[in-house]
């Protein structure tokens, strides 16, 4: 139970019509996740965050990082969000892009790792090292 | 100023001493950083999140993820987290670990992402779609 | 499921009684859910928080911002504090206080806008400018 | 000391320069906050995010919102989020765009109601009405 | 610098006047922290926020929690919530409710094993156990 | 529908096992949790959180805080970072360390209090007061 109706593939306005095409022709794929059906209620935010996934998930940058790499910095941001739908979704998509049982368990090690010398320092209120900031 | 004085060498237990000397040990530099210090204040748990430290984040697993990866997921982890002095101590690290330019504009753009999207999926309450559940 | 049972009209304390009278006769209906009848448990909590509810979201301030703005600026906060229930209930009060789709809309590219600001002001560490401090 | 330079006019790429002309002329002011002066690090992630916030912020759409109430939105989003720079920089911009000292009031009630409702839910884990999921 | 100036004593309406005199009273101490004197520039969130603080903090409930506990309560939702000022004020509280250094270096502890599980529990998405739930 | 598989016991490897045993061991029950049950997919992670849970939330420290004390910490920590497994299971744990219903609502009243006063620090973005900071 969303904030708004998922809508369906003859519930979309034609521009919202054009990006669904655009997301299944990249993906390679007919599935469209409800993510994208809960944004279609708006076509222009669909078409912004759409466009900008493409630029910065599927294209990326020359010289940048690799695709898993960016979905589990992705992923990681997420968690720390506390946004459920995304921990499923990029999880899932970690797990497409080729991610092992052994990368997972490395990448839960060090958000455990993280989200607690986070909570030290913040508490500790330590402050930052001049050799850290040039 | 921190919410326990930052300790100087000569102040530290020899409990402390220990865990500084292997922090020197393994990263081959006499610096200390402050979020050491203040922890010094209390041995046990210093040695506890430097011994974690070392297994996740030098020592890593077989199989893995490879050492700038893992300071990526901690940064960002870090950054959702809003922990300031994190922020500066592991956009460093990753440097140190080689992160160039290009690498970390791309990092931005995906916790850019990444938070735009947690937000609206967050707004928009979406249903985890069963395809995401195995 | 939550924490603490949801109370029944036939339950409730005489102190919880006289509460929810006061917020079915302030809101005009005899609907009163699920968030009210959790905090029933405890009277004196459901006490001060209706009180203060109704000070700030009811009645409010002369000179300073109308209903749906106030309704918008709750929904913002509790999405970034990533509350479930209170994305549900601030987006109905919004909608009951006549938010529009295409004032929905903007509201959601505001706060996509911000989150992915706030993660790369963040990360950045950007200091304040003299200019923002008087 | 952001964790990356703070670049002058003079340091600019031809790509920054253009987008500072753009902010420039936009806003009708030679001032160009330290956000952008980061941000132009990254050209690419520097036009990106200046064009989505003109769009947003500074266009907005036909029948949303009017242009405090959007600000108000941002500072919400931001204080919640914990961004320093952001809720000097949209506290700034609020009274800029004509927020007086009964709104500002106001909406500081607002903020602080909805963070003690936020953990109150959260605590209690208080299930979603069905009437607030149609 | 905050958003709004600190007010000196002499800068106080007779409204936030009054609410300085009972903070001083039931403190017992003359000093008045930064945090209401940015309050005290709107008058009537002054009076709720110490009106309810007062109740909460000082005064608490027959058969509650003892004030130590209530602080450290307090103290980690602050650093949870990355309030820097709010983790240098009650870090200062709770020692002067008597915490000692056994006891932070415990408080510590925990709230880094907490933040841990939380980020692993999130990440891993983990459903609640009916037993939890009555 | 965790994002791996909640492991039975006739699933688990042996270094699972032996961590289950000793968790029932060490709580004196049958009954293993579902967080364990997801962690065991990796049985160095499982082994190094029990472990380290053990040490802190069981053993606990001399002179230090006692059981349920450090449970509302934990509690409280869950709840600001928004963890709903972690706020059921450590509302159940508080309950079945003795936590009575005038302390579960004087809990509620702190942390609704802390956040209402987080969220004005930060908005307001207090500076620290130098008796604060030793």
């Amino acid at each position: 139970m969303a904030t708004a109706p998922l809508l369906a593939d003859s519930e979309l306005s034609p521009e919202a019509q054009a990006v669904f095409q655009d997301i299944r022709a990249t993906r390679g794929s007919d599935f469209v996740n409800n993510f994208w059906r809960a944004l279609a209620n708006d076509p222009p935010l669909l078409k912004a965050t759409w466009d900008r996934l493409k630029t910065v998930m599927v294209q990326g940058r020359p010289g940048g990082l690799d695709p898993l790499t960016r979905e589990l910095v992705y992923l990681a941001t997420s968690i720390a969000n506390g946004c459920e739908y995304c921990a499923h979704s990029h999880t899932a998509a970690a797990r497409a892009k080729g991610m092992t049982d052994a990368q997972y368990g490395e990448f839960l090690d060090v958000i455990a790792m993280a989200a607690q010398t986070n909570a030290l320092a913040t508490a500790l209120q330590v402050p930052v090292d001049e050799a850290f900031s040039s």
